[in-house]
């Protein structure tokens, strides 16, 4: 080990530890690692640690770090004109813009920048409030949205908690989810079926005419991996038409191929009004979101300002890597290799459930996965209970770091682990990942009744 | 003119036409200037017209564009690590919470990065409710504080308006601006103690234990510029200790650097909880923001999660540049610097305020001046009413037409003109930018009574 290194790794430690206060931590109960470097599905510290990212650090790293193509065009934009207001025209974001819309379900050609995903869905919520004249938006439980004040008064998981009230008008409703069903369904024709009985009742009680949009993941990410049944999302589309509500899908996990399609919503061929997307648009190299928009909502505003905006909207420089983001992932074929890979991990997930009681169920798609761990696969007594911190989550915990210790940084969230590794991750990148899920999951057996 | 040159302008502005849905406008009532390239103080279109920039964009490119060394940083930092997540320690984002921490005031050494100014005071404000276990915070009129529904709430201009109702618990009251005072007061002494008795008459009658936080622009920026009379935020800041009230200054605009000093509120000695900064922190060469936090706020949330964070929190890439910004001002000696030029301003647009009737009052400090222009200077009638648009603004937008024609690019909000260049605009280009603010006052000086 390199002495100098591993002193310069002592003190970004000191430092973060003195002076950078974290997202969603106890600040006195973390120890952060400091990394050193990273290349591809890759990473690694000062102590010559290194890890296969199964997580592509917060399932927005599509493409992986240091993409020698995207880092290319990052220094050539930075050269020319790293920043410029929103109100001027630039190329990178006209570009950007004109790309994303091509690749948009039809009718959806307009794109308004924000700096992440948050924000992308405070003002989609804004725009279907405006649009619509109404003010209640309905999400679901069991999703994430981001920690501004309106993105997590909207977020159905415990997030949300501790910074209520909130934005006033949000109402929550439970989406499909057969493992563990809201509505008794032991199939997904009826889980399917009655999820959106189920939504059309809200809407009903809640009164149709005060209803702005419906605001979903395609497929929801971090709460669980829950791909909705066939049919799920082109009846809630029907249910928005029926009542005039806008259909706002919030694709910042989903979108720009994590599950092999430009969008998510594209799987199901169902055209929402509002796309939310960051994440995955360019990887992460520089912080971008946004609102793909439909025309009609778009020229809505066309004589009434939109009231909503921000310095960094269409950030040059974050456009800019976008655009190249978007241009290698054509290149590289990687929307076809994605589904491709989601039949591989369909196929070695099931194999590996069967080795091991500890998995109650596997799900997901494209290069999104989730392997629910229970106690029992009879009663699905999950592996720790419902937002399990501390001495409650030991098991999750022994798992994970058993993860870690092979070398592979797994994606853990409640008593799942998740899948989800660039997109651009090697058949055998993918074979070593596995092979460390698979030993952690002898660790995760002994948990079992 | 370079044909090849102008056909990319025209291909550049089609596609924003087309597909970019721009912040805070009419969709279909503007016509962006695509912008070709920029160097210091200086951008261009496709066309050969050449600006001096009076706004540092949205007062956030501090050192303008271009810079070599901080282009160069951005570069460096794009091929080591563009990205690693919150939860990691990274060395640019310790470096620059250490580097921040250091130049804050005393008793604030921790750092939360967000992606802008708005995210940074829905934090703050999440931080100072859950720290005093109160709910109401208290902002100005006249005030802007962001877009994402907590900010846009909190914000006392008319942005808000379309966005109501928002978050809850959020009361407005009104800041010292003595030229339109709120009080009847005649001179700063009596603005100041007036609008102290104001600020605790309302921290009173909402229930003084209610009230988690005051939130205020420590110099109010594009509602006006209006700089705190000599004694107010002191004033402001022992309400706070007396009432067990968090001070959080929003210093977005108007930190690193626009004022002469590190923090706006240094120049008066307070001592604020929270800070928030954005824009002026790395000139926004990549989307940065976050709040700086004293230690007994900070240790709240030792044992206890913090319950927010983001995707992009403490970006490397954007931290790298944080970094070496904070080293050009000190390299560039540009803290006095700005200091001495606003010594220069103050005499030269006192100067220009006895040339041009228009001109009601100028008001300012560093590099941050308003020109708030009136049709007469006796009723201080405004020069275009509140929040004028269309045909009710015209005058101002002829007025700002005169300067962009004369190649300098104004900051225009109201009936007010702001001079706001880059912290390193040199003597010369100060001086070609008023005169050209000069010729437009004559224009301006046509509408008064």
């Amino acid at each position: 080990m390199n002495h100098e290194f591993s002193t310069v790794g002592q003190r970004v430690r000191d430092d973060d530890r003195r002076h950078v206060f974290h997202s969603w931590s106890a600040q006195g109960h973390i120890d952060p690692i400091p990394v050193a470097g990273a290349s591809g599905s890759w990473f690694w510290d000062y102590d010559d640690n290194q890890y296969l990212d199964f997580s592509s650090q917060l399932v927005n790293q599509n493409l992986g770090h240091s993409h020698p193509r995207l880092v290319r065009a990052l220094q050539e934009q930075a050269e020319q004109l790293a920043y410029i207001a929103p109100s001027f025209a630039a190329e990178p974001r006209s570009t950007a813009a004109r790309m994303i819309a091509e690749r948009a379900p039809t009718g959806l050609d307009q794109v308004f920048f924000t700096n992440g995903g948050a924000d992308a869905n405070e003002h989609a919520v804004r725009m279907a409030r405006l649009y619509t004249g109404r003010h209640k938006v309905l999400s679901t439980y069991r999703s994430y949205h981001g920690a501004t004040t309106g993105a997590v008064t909207l977020t159905g998981d415990p997030r949300r908690w501790s910074n209520e009230p909130g934005m006033p008008g949000v109402v929550h409703f439970f989406g499909p989810y057969l493992y563990r069903s809201a509505f008794g369904a032991d199939n997904e024709t009826d889980e399917c079926r009655l999820a959106l009985q189920h939504l059309e009742q809200v809407i009903t009680l809640e009164g149709s005419d005060t209803v702005a949009a419906v605001l979903l993941e395609s497929v929801v990410g971090t709460n669980g991996v829950l791909v909705p049944p066939e049919g799920y999302l082109a009846g809630v589309r029907e249910l928005c038409d029926r009542y005039g509500i806008a259909l706002i899908c919030d694709e910042v996990m989903v979108g720009f191929g994590r599950l092999g399609h430009w969008f998510a919503c594209d799987a199901w061929s169902v055209t929402p009004d509002l796309i939310t997307f960051a994440k995955g648009v360019n990887s992460g190299y520089v912080p971008l979101g946004g609102v793909v928009i439909a025309r009609d909502i778009a020229d809505h505003f066309a004589a009434r300002p939109f009231p909503g905006g921000l310095t960094y909207s269409g950030h040059p420089l974050a456009c800019a890597v976008a655009v190249e983001h978007i241009k290698v992932i054509e290149d590289e074929q990687l929307l076809p290799r994605v589904r491709s890979l989601g039949t591989r991990l369909h196929a070695e997930l099931t194999a590996l459930a069967e080795r091991h009681p500890s998995v109650g169920e596997i799900r997901g798609m494209g290069l999104m996965w989730a392997l629910e761990l229970v106690r029992d696969r009879e009663s699905r007594e999950p592996m720790v209970p419902f937002n399990a911190t501390g001495e409650a989550n030991q098991p999750m915990a022994t798992i994970t770091a058993s993860c870690r210790d092979r070398g592979v940084w797994p994606f853990q969230h409640f008593n799942r682990l998740h899948i989800c590794p660039p997109l651009n991750i090697s058949d055998e990148e993918l074979s070593h990942g596995l092979a460390a899920y698979d030993e952690a999951l002898k660790v995760a057996d002994e948990y079992v009744a």
